[in-house]
Formats: C-alpha cells, structure tokens, sequence
C-alpha cells in the first residue's frame, strides 16, 4: 500500500507531518496530486484545539493540483488534468443543495440538511495538506485550471476569495454603495476586493496592520482606517456624512468587530458576517434601533462547488483582482511545521503561506 | 380655535383625555376626522415610559376615517372620502424612500435617513387616538377604503397586518416552507396569517393562551404549542424530523423567542424579528453555528404608504383573511383610559380593542 | 431477460403498448416500479410530431411508483419504498445544477449546461408510460411520499403542479398581486392555484369550456372570463380599473394568449410564461411600451429534483390545495393508447388521465 | 414677463431656438439656472416625429445647473446650490413610486401607474435644452453635486449613465459573468461600465465604429466584435465555448440586436433590454428554446430620482469610471440647431455633445 506525506492533527497544539496510505477511491471520487496548498486561520483553530476535529485526521481544505486517478463512474475528466476543488465540496444531492444552499450540504442525513456539512476536507473527511487527497463527488467539485493560470494565482479560489467575495455577495452589494470591511486578514482583503468588483464606490477598511491597510488600498479601499489611532466607528460615521453604510462587513469574528459592524450601518443596511465566532454575540439594543430599524445580518460558509471555482478563476484570467502578492511565503510540505508556527503566530508580516509537496 | 378631544401622553403611567385644538393642515397635508382607531402595544410601551416620546403628544398611529379637509397641494382626493392611513407615513421623497426603505424615512436630515423615522404618529407628530388627526404627505400616504368595507375589517391594516405580514414577507417564505410563529399577540397572528398566504404549508405558532392558540389555527396554523407545557424548541424540532423550520418569525421582543428562533432554524434558514426590544439581545454561538450556518436575521418595522393600504386591504376585500374577530373589545373615545386600562393588563382576553369618537 | 410493457412512440401520429426489457441500472440510478403515471400535453405534441423524439423511446414523464431496485451507490433509500421523481431529474452535478439553474441540467457538455437539458424522462431517455422506468442520478431525484398520501393525490407533482406553481414563484407574485391567467388547463389551473398560495387577491382567470372556468374558481380564480363571450384584455383592464395586473401567466403557449397578457400588463409588471410554443412569438410595440415599460418577461421549465418533489407534496398534505379532482378520467396501461385518444382529442371533459399498470 | 432661449419643438423635422418666457414655480418645484445639458438620441427620435411630443415643448432631459428659486415647500436646499436632477422625474408619492416603480410613475392617474409616465422632462413638460428648467417634485429629484465635481463629469448621469448602468443592474449581473452588450452608442458604452462594476468577468462589445470599441475597451469590455467583419453570434459562442452569455444587454432598438441577444444567451440567460424600439419584436422560436429555456428578458426605462443621482455621482467621485471621454463636441445653447445637425447625422465622431447656455 503505497504511503504519503501527510500534515495530520494529533492532539491540541499538535498537527504533525506524518506518513498515511494514499487514499482509494470509489466510484464518483478523484485522486487529486496537490501541487500547492495553503494554511487557512480555521486551521489554526483546529491546532489550538478551538475547533475539534477527529485525531488523525489530515487538515487542509484548499487544494491545487493534478488529477491521478478518476472514480469509475466519474465522467467529463482525465487524468493528468490540472483542476482546484472548493474548501467546501457539495455533493450536489442533498435536499440542501437542491435547495441552492450547497454549504450546508446535509447529505446522509434523513432530511438532508447538515450545518457547516458540505466543509468536508480536514474537517470531516481526509484534507489536503498531503500529498494526496480524495475528492469526494468529484464531478460536482473539480474545475480546471484555466490555460495560463499558475498555481499560486488560484490558490485562493478555494477558500479565501470565495469566501470574501461571498461577504460581499451576501451583502447585496450595489453599484454607489457605501462598505466599511472589518479586518483585512485575508478573507477582509478579499471582501475588500469584492465589495469593489460589485460597485461599491465608497469603501473603507479597518485594521492595525499598515501592510494590510496598504494591501487593501490596492485591492479597493477608498478609505482605510487604522483602528489602534482612530475609532473606526466615528470616523466611518463621518465619512459617510453620518449615514453610516449600506453593508458593513465583519471578517474577524469578535464581538467588538460585529458590534462595530452594526453601529456603522445606515438603517435599513446589511451586516455581512464572514468571521468564525468563539464565543456567543450581543446585538446592542441601542445599535439595533430596538428591532425597528429594518436591519439584516447575515452570516455566509464560504461557497463552494465546481461552478463556483470557475467563476473566481474567470475573475483572476480577466485580470480584474490579482491575489498573488497575499502569498508572503512559500514552504515545501517537509516544512509545513514551520510553516504553521510562522502562520499560527503571524509573524514576520505574513498573510497567506504557500505549500508544495 | 376649534377644539377637539384627543388622548394625551402627560407623563410615564398617564395617557389621559383631553381638549386641543383641531390641527390645521399645510400644503402638502390632510385633516382626517377619526371614525375608528386602537390601542397598540407600542402605545402601552409609551404608557409606561419604555420608549420615549414628548409630554403633551397625541398618542395613536392606526387611523380609519374621513377626509375633512386638504392642504392646497394635494390633489387626487375630495373631502368626505373614507380612507385609512398607515403607521408609519413616508415622505415619499427623503433618500431613504427613494431607495426603496420607506420606513426609515429621513425626510428633514442632510442625508434623508434616520432610524424609525417613517414612523410619526403618536411619536414625533400628534397621533390618531382623537377626533381628528393631520395626516403629513397626504398624497403618499392616504388610501381610500374600498366600497363595502366597514371600518373594522380595515382596522388592522395601517400597524398590526401590516407588520405581522411584513415579517412573513421579509423572511422571504415560500411554497412548501415550515415556518414558526414565536407568540400569537396580534402581531404574531397576522404574522401566521402571513405566513399562510405567502404559501407556508407547516405553520407552527406558539403562545400559551388557549384563545391566542385558537386564534392562530383559524388563521393558518397547522401546528400549535402551548409553551406553558410544552418545550417549544423540542417540540418544532420533532414536527420538522429533527431539520428546523426555514423561517422563524419572533413576535414578541424578549431574548427567549429570539433565541428560540434561533435554535429552530435549518442552516440556511431566516429569522425574520418583529418584536420591539427593551435590552441587548444574545445570540448563543452554537445555535449560530459559530457563523457558519448561512443564517439570516432581517428586522422589519410596519411597512406604510398609500400603497401598501391599498394591498392589505385588497386581501380583506379578497376574503382571504378575515380579523375582525381579533377586536374583542369596543370602546368609545371617552373611555380610552379604561380602554389602555384593559388592553396594557391584557384583561378579559383582550386581542385589540376599537375606538371609535 | 425480463419484459414489461411500456408506450412507445414509433412514429408521428402512432405511440403504441410494447414490450421493451426491464431497465438495468448503474451504480447511480434506481429501477422504479410504476403505479400510476399519467400523460402530459407534451406527449401529445410528441405523438403528433410536433416534438421530435428517438423512435422507439418510451413516453412519460409523470412517475408515481415504488423502488424495485437500488444502484450500488445509492444510499438513503429502501426497496419497497414509495417515491416520486419529478418531470425533470436534474444530475446535481453540473455546472448549471450549480447556478441553481436544475432544469437546464447540461450535464455531459463541456460546459454543463444545454437548453432543457433537465428534460430526460420521455425524451433523451426511456419513459414512465411502463411497468418500470430507470430513474438517473437516483439521490437527486426520488422523492419518498408522506404517509398518508395516496397516489393518485401526488400525481401531479411531477410535472402540472411544478410547472403551473413555477409560474407564479417565478412571476415573483406578492401578497396583494391582481394576477391573470391565461388558459386552464392542467398547468393553468395548478397557476392559479399556485398565484393564490403566493398571495395573489386579484386572480383572473380566462379560459372557454365551463367545467375549467369551474375548476379555477375552486382553485382560486376570484374572477373568471369565457373568452368565447367577451374580450379577455378589456374584461380584465375593466376589473383592475384600468391599471392592468401586476402579473400575467402564459399557460397555453400561443401568440394570442403571450400577447393579451402583456396588454393586460401594468408598467413594471412581469408576463410570466409557461406555454410550449411551436412557432415565433411577436411582441406588440405599444403593449411593450416601445421597451421602456419596466416589463420583465420570464419563461420556466418545469423544476425538478427530489426537494421540490418534497416541498410540492408537503402542499398536498397540508391540505391546502387538492388537485385530485382534475383527474377525470382512468385507465390500466393496458388501455393507454384509448387513453392518448381521448386525452389528444379532449374528448369527455378530460383534464388528466390517471394511468394504472 | 422674463424671457430666455429654448430649444422647442416646432413640427417633425424643426426644434429651433427660440425665446420662452422664464417658468414661474409652483410650491413643490425649483426653477434650475442650466449651465450644461446635452442632447440624447430620444431628442432626434423627437425631431424625426418619430416619438411624439407637443408642439411648443422644449426639449431636452439631461439638467445639470444651479437653483435659481425654490417653491415655497421645498426644504433642504437653498439657492446657488450645484445640482443636477434625473431624466425621470418622479412625484414620489404615486402608487407607483412607493413599489419602487419610480420610472412608471402615474401621478395624476386614478390608480397610480402610468406607462413611462416618470419621463416629464422634454416629454411632457418643458425641458431643459434652455436657459432655466422647472423641476417638479423638487425634494424627490435635485440631487447636489458633490464639491470637485465639474458640469462635464457629472453631465452622463441624469440618463446615458443612468440608463446604461440600469441595464447592467437589471440584466443581475454577479461576479465572474460573461456578458455581450449590443451596440457602443453613448448607452451601450454606459452598459459596458456598468457590466464591469457589477463584476462581469467576460464583457464583449459588439459594434462597428472603431472609435467606439476603443472606448468599449476603455471602459471594461474584454473583448470587441466589429460586426462589419465577423458574426457577433458566432463570435460569442465561440469566446464562451460554446455555451453563451448569463447576460445579453440590447442597446439600440432593433430587431436584429435584439434577436443576436437571445441568440448569445445561454439557458436561463437574462437579456437586458434598454432600446427604445419602433416597431413590433419577433421572439424566433429556436432562440428562445419554445419558451423551456428558463430565459428572462427585462427592460429597464432610465431610473431617476435624488438618490440615484447622488449613487451615480459617488461613481464619479470615487474615480471608479470617468466618462467625460464621451463628450466629443461643445457647443454654446445659441449653437444648439448645428448640435442637432451634427448630433442627428452623427457625423466626425461624435458621442455625445455638450450645451451651455
């Protein structure tokens, strides 16, 4: 039984390389080679223990790669392809997804509804930062890579774009709005990114970190606002001439960001919310005009699928959003180790990390 | 100076009857006199202090009556026609209306939005519980009864149907939904009510008065619960084979029916809020899926405007749905204070009570 | 190898009882055994050559029946179990399974998509008009049926009730909508229905045989108009004071009845149309407003799938709506091609035929 | 009595300058001092009686000026403020309006609706091509300009922006779709921009004049198609494998633009619909799948209004687009017939002209 590389969660605080078999695979499944993937901050909750996930299992949900091997009754494919597949992997089956709510894919169950049920890679099922993984409901789940694309310019389809985007899709973002983003880790950038793609003419980011903030001007803010020397909320209150906004956007997941996030929107607004919470939230009274103000808060699982995957591809082929400077590093899987204790500690500037097998 | 009779907010704990002056109208108004109105449980809010409005208003926002007198500019109506207004009475012309978001017209501000602001009457205007009310933006917000309805069926529609459908409506329900009704007031009957008419086939409405419980299965529920015996959660959670309802409606305003909501929703599902809160609401993480569960939470106040009066009262005129059985109570205007006397005790089971000058 | 009997067509103008082998399955279907079925207008327009199939294609697309036999990969479900499967068995899979977009299913395409692509049953692949049918892509497709609910109750869902009720929900009806309808047939009575489970207070139906005027007022029609004795566009401008509907539904698929519902039509308002054309359709300049009506003219294919089998049964047994009584008539399979007869003649009163094997 | 110069309408084939006494104001109107105006292809249709208008009317609906006077009732503005206000100028109080249905504003009419009826300006009362403009519904319709922004930025917005970008709006672009847009007349190049904004990731122009698919590509298009030399049909099947367009957006008025759009389009496609035609439209069958093809064709009439001039405005501000390119020529109001002249014949390039007074 041939053996892989494998980054494997042992114990809270231990996610090590190891080695595991190569996956098998049924008959609507696909080998997929990884030729790169990354370290997601949902990791690092599952490291620290915040989020718990079987021992053993391999961590990772953002896979690139080639195609090795093809279930029997997978058609339209062939091996040596050069395919993404999403972070979350619908089976396309379920009365969730028949439903067009593919994240929360419920398949298994009696009535086909599951929270969180279509993340499946390095949560439920075997992930990605191996050298090999197994794509379940492959035909659902794998896009090729457009010609002329690399690697590391997709590599944040999977997950990071589809999921910022997807913030500020939810949002109902329309051409004039005015959008304050809430952290810009990367899924912040990548809403930052979105809110412009979709019309947004007054954008504002918040967050401490000056690359960041440099890093969201470039890919959209308008506005960027340094939340360790200025209260974000009054200065977004005075930048849309005490409005507030039409979509505020929290990408943290902090009571103090979601808060913020309400107390900036205009009446009638949307609070778009991308983060993973740790702890329960309160609305305030006062922020929530007691119930009255025609408020929406929605909450969005990153999309997935192969239809959504070729979306964002198109988006990078037309050039419209460039994400390859988010990638400050690049390790070999012998290294991902390291490669964690750098993302885990968010050192040395670091936005995205590159892994290569 | 013509006087009128009119009730009074004189202080927290005291809306008493007394004499004023019949308003004048300007330009753009009308004068409408009172031929039937009633007491909301927003106005037993006022009563007690719990929202603040200014000492010496007219309290009332659900007016039924007859024009007696038009500003100059108004056009496309005659004196002595019978016509009902809603609650909340846009501008028609602020931002926030042109936008579509009526009720939180800020008609008056350098942006044109404020929080409640399409909300006037018996809040920053004199209110209908009097002979004679000044109706402002005549044109956007004055609807003609239709012939051969009498007041009473029409008595709900500018607060109470147009809420409780409002909240049906928001929460986007559609053919084939389960929804649920936390509390059967009457704004948590019309929401059943609504719920069953945007096409809702498992409605289950929750109360614990039997004459509430009754009410709601006349009205379209298909499954009812009586909290006092039974765990609603529990129970919603068995009637739906473990998947959740797609839309929880709370029509209360505590943090119990609101967290409720939350814990009988699908992934993917709606809470659509209704009630009118006194303090900050929590939102437990688990019932949250920490973020991830694709949740919406949408909040509406009273849809208003000539418009929407006209469709509500298309579908009592529709006989789809009959309420005159939820005015349990009739009261002449000099007996209002008996009359919030019964309805802010909930005596005698009360649902609403008529006023008629 | 095993026989059944099943309708096939063998040429323009003869579908004839044959036998045909027993369907094998693959891994991903299911072998259902049928027991009741029925014929739809698009059979007839295959019978007559208008709709070009393979010949030697069984005909139907209507399943009611019980699993026979279940493909090595499906899970989930029982033989012996009772089911439905819509007129449309999306894959789930595809890229337009993935916009959401079911019914235009392209699966096998490079691109996953293909106009009516959803449409297998009867038409790319053998029928249900037989002792047994093939059912594809099994999990996305079978519907178990409530206890309680007789066949002949969920015959329509397949096809008549989907289509008509897809009508409405794609025409966007609201509550308080004057609505039109356009033919009462099978699909215009269930549209009909579907605009009063939507909502609708103003429903207009028009047709000319009596016994379907009937029926639509039972359905919901609140108003019903021959069209033999009076013109249908000045009755209905009449009945809406001259304003026009806010939706018209197409249920005919003729020039005439497409071009009444846009003169019937307000400004803003959405012809929504569910006819099967067989020749070029001409919009009138000025009921068109030369383009600048804010008019929306949207066309909806049958949707499928195993959810929307659920959720159209759930309206059966919730007892809102009872389509039982548009079956008129009854037939073994035996008798099928008397069936075809009367049903392609409109013999007798005939609304739909319920077929028995 | 003061006069000033308009350009009127005279009989088909006139619109001279001519001298007009300077409008008084009503209480709800401003009169507007024009500093800029332009001319639109409706106005030639107007000077080629092909759309008719009254004799005597001034034309022209494109206002950019200063207050010169308010009405007694408006509040919120004061005289010398920098405003422009909409094409479409709608009351805001209309049954129609308060849909949101601003563009079919019926005012006036007994139930509220009235097809195009928001388009006033140089249609139904006088226009703008003038030294001074009578605004009606002055608070629904003057929208300030944003300090720094010059008449020429600002002159697209009361229509060829508005409309154009309406296009894409309603057309529901999202994020990574493909989108044709026939013809790169000043509203098609706009519908170009619009696409961009709204995320289309593939835009493809299609028209013949060189220099208005150079602009095409300025503003976002991917790819152009000159029509003179290859089959836009064709040619976009070919750019999106063989799969077509999620939007097709109609920019001219003619059949055959038209038609290519539903020929581009793929299942479940949208075509946006902005032309103003002049003659009846045919669907061809095979294009449109014989209405199973889940097609939606909508039209959009410019919408107006103060804030969706303050949103285009904001568009400008923020430098996402900068369409002063699209003035070719200038000319003073005593020039306006050789602007006519040049404009009608669109001879030595021209866009769009600029007139002031």
């Amino acid at each position: 039984m041939p053996k892989m590389k494998a980054a494997i969660f042992v114990e809270p605080g231990r996610i090590v390389l190891d080695e595991k078999p190569i996956p098998d695979v049924g008959p609507l499944d696909a080998l997929v080679r990884i030729t790169m993937t990354t370290i997601c901050g949902t990791d690092v909750h599952i490291l620290k223990g915040e989020y718990p996930v079987p021992k053993g299992l391999t961590i990772g949900h953002e896979p690139v790669g080639v195609i090795e091997k093809l279930g029997s009754e997978v058609k339209g494919y062939w091996e040596g392809q050069r395919v993404v597949a999403g972070a979350i992997t619908p089976s396309g089956h379920s009365n969730a997804c028949l439903s067009g709510c593919w994240a929360q894919d419920g398949v298994g169950t009696a009535h086909g509804w599951k929270p969180i049920g279509g993340w499946k890679f390095g949560n439920t099922i075997d992930g990605c930062q191996a050298e090999y993984v197994r794509v379940p409901d492959a035909m659902a789940n794998l896009a090729p890579i457009p010609d002329g694309l690399e690697d590391e310019q997709v590599l944040m389809c999977p997950d990071i774009m589809s999921t910022g985007f997807g913030g500020a899709e939810s949002g109902g973002i329309r051409i004039g709005d005015a959008v304050a983003v809430f952290a810009q880790g990367p899924i912040g950038l990548c809403a930052t990114a979105g809110a412009k793609l979709c019309g947004a003419t007054t954008i504002i980011a918040v967050d401490k970190v000056p690359e960041r903030l440099a890093a969201a001007r470039r890919l959209g803010a308008d506005h960027v606002i340094d939340f360790s020397s200025a209260d974000p909320v009054q200065e977004i209150m005075r930048l849309t001439d005490g409005r507030g906004v039409d979509v505020a956007i929290e990408a943290l997941g902090t009571q103090k960001t979601f808060e913020s996030c309400l107390r900036v929107l205009r009446p009638g607004g949307t609070l778009s919310s991308l983060g993973v919470y740790s702890s329960d939230l309160t609305i305030p009274l006062d922020a929530f005009a007691a119930g009255l103000g025609d408020h929406r808060i929605v909450t969005t699982l990153c999309p997935g699928g192969k239809e959504r995957m070729r979306r964002l591809m198109s988006v990078i082929a037309s050039g419209r959003v460039d994400l390859r400077p988010m990638v400050t590093h690049r390790f070999k899987l012998d290294q991902i180790e390291q490669a964690y204790d750098l993302f885990a500690n968010q050192r040395d500037g670091v936005l995205k990390v590159a892994i290569t097998p």
